[in-house]
């Protein structure tokens, strides 16, 4: 393992995340906010750890492998996280460090998921920051998306797979990662100016507009009024509907329409599977709650808020769906595990890993009946590969084990069954808000430490899609010898510790 | 579709479950019980419509393939659920033939849940069919388990695997499937002698050691009194426990036993690992739950006997596990989704899958370390072939949504989350009581005739391991001309179709 590659590259990042909380300045310089000093404090003290992380550290081996990239990408949640609560913490508008790191946690892997009782008491600079974390996650979901989840398969071969199908001119959209990631960067862009210019349009107070953009665009969820999105006119909250739907969508899908083949967009299976998904949803959850608005309208516009909310894992609220019916709550919890469309800012387990995992049942069922026929999955035209596949049974059987036992950790806290599952269940696929007491109307402030470390493991989990995490807590992750073999694994191990120890004493 | 002989074999079938309700009646005459009239009007529908269907379809073609074996295997299920309803709704005890039949599915899978509100009022010759459903549906999994279920595979190929890996003496166990059935009923039989015998000479009432025991060798549930097994001493319940789990092991380690290879059983990793995950349950949940108990000796004796209970996915009770602590139930929850080992009268995922699909998941962490190994799972010493490996993907993905459907169907009828939750996880692994409203101390009669119906359906389902029922939904299933190739397909049908016809016009 190269440490003090590892070390380096986490004080750059570090540096990256000094830059990520300027803007918030800006917004105490507007509104004249003297709280402000902490963010300097906590971008002092970012500035400090990452040049001594990088002048400090002079790697021997610039080269990194697989195992290092992997163990980077899910450091770096954990850090950003726990750096990202300094505001939060010294500022003592959230006293306790873990529920900090939890707020951040759920900015960053845009959950939304809060501790916060009362938001408005925020000054607007804290407010930003907290909204900011959505979006800097959401455009770090796009990088990970491109580059890193691969090493543990499932999640963008899903993706690059889909860039690929629909026609010869996607192809195009993948010449090189760098490439891609720079288009991606571009559409998050202007999809979030389009959005704040018509919310502010819509006369938003500009504020608001800017944070619930940041909110939407990352999938997230943070609102900065207590009472969510209902208190916003009607017109406002469906703009925030489509929005939330339009960062849900995957990517591949504006590609196809700025490059003008914008009829492809419906051979993308996955996009038209998730629209139908979505219309199903409302359709079912508006005849269940049509009995509590005083107009279908009404019931219409809350179950379509909601239902995008929720499948995208955007988290906004503008009804305590912890009210609704029981068969309107499970629809929701549902569209909780389904989540967004592979190649977008949502978290979940994705349109397309469903689709392709519903497609193995039917076609084994093909095969008990016709056993001689051999058939292949297809997915949008391609026979999909095995490593394909077995990324996405190896996904899910890992989501329901981390689920089960996040669960069982948690309830040693003793809140009811209902709040302990949706908790996990809100958290893991990055939503926010769960049913009970974590519901939309509540927070998490309910939970002790333990739990809440649970919880903030378990949104970056999710975010990672699993496997990049659980990459921490393998053995054979620190285990040495990969590159000279095993008889020589010892000794290099021994010898690179020496390194690292070396490197950080000079 | 050779509709005749699924017809004439479902005949021969109808004809079997007439001969199993006879032992009732002896329990009649014993307590001189005269509405055991029902039971026989039952046995006389039973043998007409049986000798019907016998008799009157005259099949021209007598060969039945892959398919029309998966249709009869899980049609008979719902047949004999059905038939077995008779004698509850003829003689008036459960008024309502939808909740006959559910009791009966309940008895027949095993599963043991009930929509009775006082066992006690029934006559003995009707708890007596009632319990003895159980120890029939056990003797039917034990076919199943080495006939049909490889069909849909993963069950029995898990099965038979198994019992070939701990040695070149244990191969001998499986030369045709019709000596194996032998052996499977004979230590069957004699381990409900055993525990008859020793629950008898502890002095327990011999009806209800009958009844328990048929209800402990299925893995069933249904007790003979209101309190469930909370009522008997202490030495009866720990007898119970224990045969619990016995019934609960893979049946490959009796054999093992009794050819004299004992010490090979260790060398079945799903049996020492079936034993730990009960003994650490029992000392999570001891822990969890001592603060309830006078004293520590009983608190590890309700533990033992509900965590006996629900892995082996029996049902019976001893506590009102709904109200232990969150992180007991959590713990009992993911027992129910675990079941007891493959090859055994449990239902459930069982111990196997869950150990392989770990094993899948570590694999992939290892790859993407070190993306150059390639490695095959082994299990017991032997590499799995991928056809097992991916009969366990699409069972689990195939369980997972049956199971999010029948929640969703049954929340219709607007029951809490976390009743409708637990109903579908206790019908679907065949456990009997879930949280909440359907808890130990509760039933199932609150839901209506719909959700009923769909319960019945996740307890067949959760009994035939998922698959072989989906098969009835299949169109594939239902389409003709595999034999003859696409293009005779329809001439096929149509001619048929006629010969069933002319076959139920003579």
């Amino acid at each position: 393992m190269n440490f003090p590659m590892i070390g380096r590259t986490l004080g750059y990042m570090i540096l990256f995340e000094a830059a990520f909380m300027s803007p918030a300045a800006l917004t105490a310089a507007f509104y004249r906010e003297k709280s402000v000093i902490w963010l300097f404090v906590s971008m002092v003290i970012c500035i400090v750890t990452g040049l001594l992380l990088v002048l400090l550290i002079k790697p021997k081996q610039k080269r990194i492998y697989a195992r290092e990239g992997s163990v980077i990408c899910a450091l770096v949640w954990f850090l950003y996280s726990f750096i990202g609560a300094l505001p939060f913490r010294l500022s003592g508008y959230i006293p306790n460090m873990i529920d900090a790191v939890f707020e951040t946690a759920s900015g960053f892997t845009t959950t939304g998921a809060s501790i916060l009782t009362d938001v408005e008491a925020l000054p607007h600079w804290l407010l930003f920051w907290r909204s900011f974390t959505h979006w800097v996650g959401g455009m770090g979901i796009l990088v990970f998306v491109m580059a890193i989840i691969p090493l543990a398969a499932g999640g963008s071969t899903m993706f690059l797979m889909k860039a690929e199908s629909p026609g010869p001119s996607v192809k195009k959209m993948v010449p090189k990662a760098g490439q891609t990631a720079g288009l991606l960067y571009r559409m998050y862009f202007v999809l979030t100016l389009s959005e704040l210019g018509i919310l502010i349009a819509s006369k938003m107070p500009i504020f608001d507009s800017l944070c619930l953009t940041f909110g939407t665009a990352g999938t997230g969820g943070f609102a900065v009024l207590n009472s969510g999105c209902a208190g916003y006119p009607v017109d406002q909250q469906v703009i925030l509907t489509i929005f939330m739907i339009l960062f849900g969508t995957n990517f591949s899908a504006y590609y196809l329409i700025v490059t003008g083949h914008a009829k492809d967009v419906l051979k993308i299976s996955e996009v038209t599977t998730y629209f139908a998904i979505i219309a199903g949803a409302i359709c079912l959850i508006t005849l269940n709650i049509s009995g509590m608005y005083p107009n279908l309208g009404l019931a219409i516009k809350d179950a379509a808020f909601q239902v995008g909310s929720i499948i995208t894992t955007t988290g906004f609220s503008t009804a305590d769906f912890n009210l609704w019916p029981s068969f309107a709550k499970w629809i929701l919890i549902l569209l909780m595990f389904c989540g967004a469309c592979a190649g977008s800012t949502g978290g979940g387990m994705k349109v397309s890993r469903i689709q392709v995992a519903v497609k193995t049942v039917i076609k084994e069922l093909d095969n008990a009946i016709h056993p001689n026929n051999i058939r292949k999955i297809k997915y949008d035209g391609k026979v999909l590969d095995h490593a394909v596949l077995r990324g996405i049974n190896v996904f899910i059987v890992s989501y329901f084990l981390v689920l089960g036992a996040s669960v069982a950790l948690i309830s040693i806290e003793n809140m009811d069954l209902e709040t302990n599952f949706t908790a996990v269940v809100a958290t893991l696929n990055n939503i926010g808000p769960g049913l009970s007491k974590v519901g939309p109307a509540a927070n998490f402030s309910a939970y002790g430490p333990f739990a809440t470390c649970v919880l903030i493991f378990d949104m970056i989990a999710g975010r990672l899609e699993i496997l990049p995490v659980l990459v921490l807590f393998s053995a054979h992750t620190w285990k040495d010898g990969e590159f000279l073999g095993p008889s020589f694994g010892k000794e290099r191990r021994k010898s690179k510790d020496q390194d690292f120890a070396d490197d950080l004493m000079i």
